[in-house]
């Protein structure tokens, strides 16, 4: 077996050119082999985590320490063959960095990957790794897995270590992964969910999310529509649900907040002192993380209480949600702020389900819109389930590519 | 007479090394043989004005036009060198460009040089032209002429022309000027304002700004003195006044929405289509401007009614108003952010009275401020006279100059 080389030939723009961070896997371990890349915000012993923003690489030392995430890949084989793009500080979910510019989405090419995992995306979509490290605190591997047509995971929170990361929104964080065939993304999952509480079920119910359903493109739901029969048919009971009982787009205005001021929290000391340079629209994002006001976070957090109680009793221990990954694919490169600001409104009022109520996640990237020019590009279908239930989401994804085939 | 070169050895990074803009001045007219710099805002047909900003600069075409007032000069002899560093889109008062560095105050090499005509000032403090030209939406020539112990003069709104410039904010936009000597510095004001109206006056009233004193650090307003006794010595009659009924806080308050919302104008469209890289604090000035109501509008259109009215009272057409041009010397090169926005505050009470009134003001270079080190570093005394007395100013400035050597 040999031990995959960094890459020289990045013709998708998904890897950092500015560093060297190579770990070279365990020469046994069941992803032996296998080479991954690491979203840039997960350290490397003895490199700077970039960030996706050029200050926060020029004033940070090198990682004395690889994220645990990282090393426990590399102990169970995997090469670690670069870092890849992210938007900056994980602030996005096109995927367009101004200062690194928008990796490539193979799917889908005049189209952005989704973000902030967009350079692992992009590397996976595009065959130059086997899979893929992201993370995810407001839909970074759910976006973009949607909008690349690849399986990918937010796993629980607080499932994944989060040590050696570059955080954003501790409440919110998660670190997850990509893959493009299931039977590989399960062997990830077997490596990086065994340390960790888990919780056995098999889904007896499908809960459609009504809401969320509404909130997507009609076209977007006519394509998922053949794959929502599918899952239908594996799980046997299906109900409707409106998931929220005020509004999902609530519920993502609450996550603005409480994400919102976290993040504000965990750089503020930085931007204070450096000053840095962002893009307007990420810099937009801290000054509003900022504005918010102790009661307004309050408010949201005595919300997001509501939303656990709501998520977890709609789930019980023998349910998963079904929903759109996004409200449509992704969008053509090059649109202006005010749409991106839009479609990121819609979209978080998907991702802020799983968001808001820690519950893992997984994109199944099952179908294609058909597009006005005769092409078309991949959307994913969501199913969200229990807390702990992570491997029960993979299995249910392995049986249903197994039915299909 | 020789014909000055472009600048080759700007040891001082007060020049933009990424234009060849470069206009020889006419064999004759009065400045026949002075060099100047123009502040990057101010168009030169046939190069990118770059603002301070690479993505400005990246995404807008070359001038068709120059500016009035570079062409103005050059036809009167003068000979444009090069053109120097701003603060971005001219938003600061310090002088830090995250992009492009800051300039070197050559009268106190520690310390900032102020902005946002950061560069012009330097050059003029550091030799390296005769004159510099700059301009003044909220300060940006008044506090960089007292930080660098430069003449500098914002002059009458709308006196001088600003076809060909980057506008910031329209109803506060001025074109102005540094020097080094007053005669020199006249024999500008001679060729830029002979083309439009001028008020003949000679003052006989000082009018002493009592909560502008008060708002400057005492070590300031104590080395100010000796030059405000000067000063009310050849105009014989002074009083005591407080400028504002409210506040000036309240004033500068108002001019921040007024100014913030037309700035905000300015820029949205190209904004939205680019998502320009700023400096975090510029990107938050945006972000304010954009957030103010109508009815902050409104109010604040109103409360600049009641001021120009109260300034105009106060002036007559036989008084200066005397102020400190700024709180106190240049802070030092590198502090946080924190620190500037407290500074910049403090600064707007003194300089928005000139910005909402629209009357010209001249910073008289007289003064140093004693340091803990043992050294000194420059303040400026200011003149505000009534619309259209900017020659009376200058002339003011030529009397003290001669009555004190």
């Amino acid at each position: 077996m040999t031990t995959p080389q960094r890459i020289t030939n990045d013709r998708l723009n998904a890897f950092c050119n500015d560093t060297e961070a190579y770990l070279s896997g365990s020469p046994t371990g069941p992803l032996a082999g296998l080479a991954f890349a690491a979203k840039d915000i997960l350290d490397v012993a003895g490199h700077v985590t970039g960030g996706g923003n050029p200050d926060w690489k020029a004033t940070h030392p090198p990682s004395e320490r690889t994220a645990w995430v990282v090393q426990t890949l590399v102990d169970a084989g995997a090469t670690m063959v670069g870092k890849t793009h992210t938007d900056e500080l994980t602030r996005g979910i096109f995927g367009e960095n101004v200062h690194y510019g928008t990796p490539v989405n193979a799917s889908a090419p005049d189209r952005v990957p989704g973000g902030s995992s967009s350079g692992s995306a992009s590397a996976v979509s595009g065959g130059l790794v086997d899979f893929a490290l992201g993370s995810d605190t407001g839909g970074s591997v759910r976006i973009p897995s949607s909008f690349c047509g690849l399986y990918g995971l937010r796993p629980t929170h607080n499932r994944i270590p989060l040590n050696g990361i570059l955080i954003q929104a501790p409440s919110y964080d998660t670190i997850g992964w990509f893959a493009r065939d299931i039977e590989l993304f399960a062997r990830i999952g077997d490596v990086l969910l065994q340390h960790s509480n888990r919780t056995e079920m098999r889904p007896q119910r499908l809960i459609l999310a009504q809401d969320a359903f509404e909130l997507a493109d009609p076209a977007t739901v006519e394509a998922l529509q053949p794959h929502v029969a599918a899952v239908t048919a594996l799980i046997g009971n299906v109900q409707n649900e409106r998931i929220s009982h005020t509004s999902l787009a609530d519920w993502a205005q609450r996550q603005l907040v409480l994400q919102g001021r976290e993040a504000w929290a965990s750089v503020d000391e930085w931007i204070d002192e450096v000053n840095p340079r962002f893009a307007f629209n990420v810099a937009e994002r801290y000054t509003m993380g900022r504005s918010f006001t102790d009661e307004d976070v309050e408010e949201a957090q005595e919300v997001r209480t509501q939303i656990r109680t709501r998520v977890g009793e709609l789930l019980g221990d023998d349910a998963f949600i079904c929903l759109p990954t996004a409200v449509g694919p992704a969008p053509l490169r090059g649109g202006t702020q005010q749409e991106r600001a839009a479609l990121q409104v819609r979209n978080s009022r998907l991702t802020t389900i799983a968001g808001n109520s820690g519950s893992p996640q997984i994109n199944l990237p099952l179908a294609q819109v058909p597009l006005p020019d005769g092409s078309s590009a991949p959307i994913g279908l969501s199913l969200i389930g229990p807390r702990g239930s992570d491997e029960a989401l993979i299995s249910l994804a392995q049986e249903l590519a197994q039915a299909s085939s």
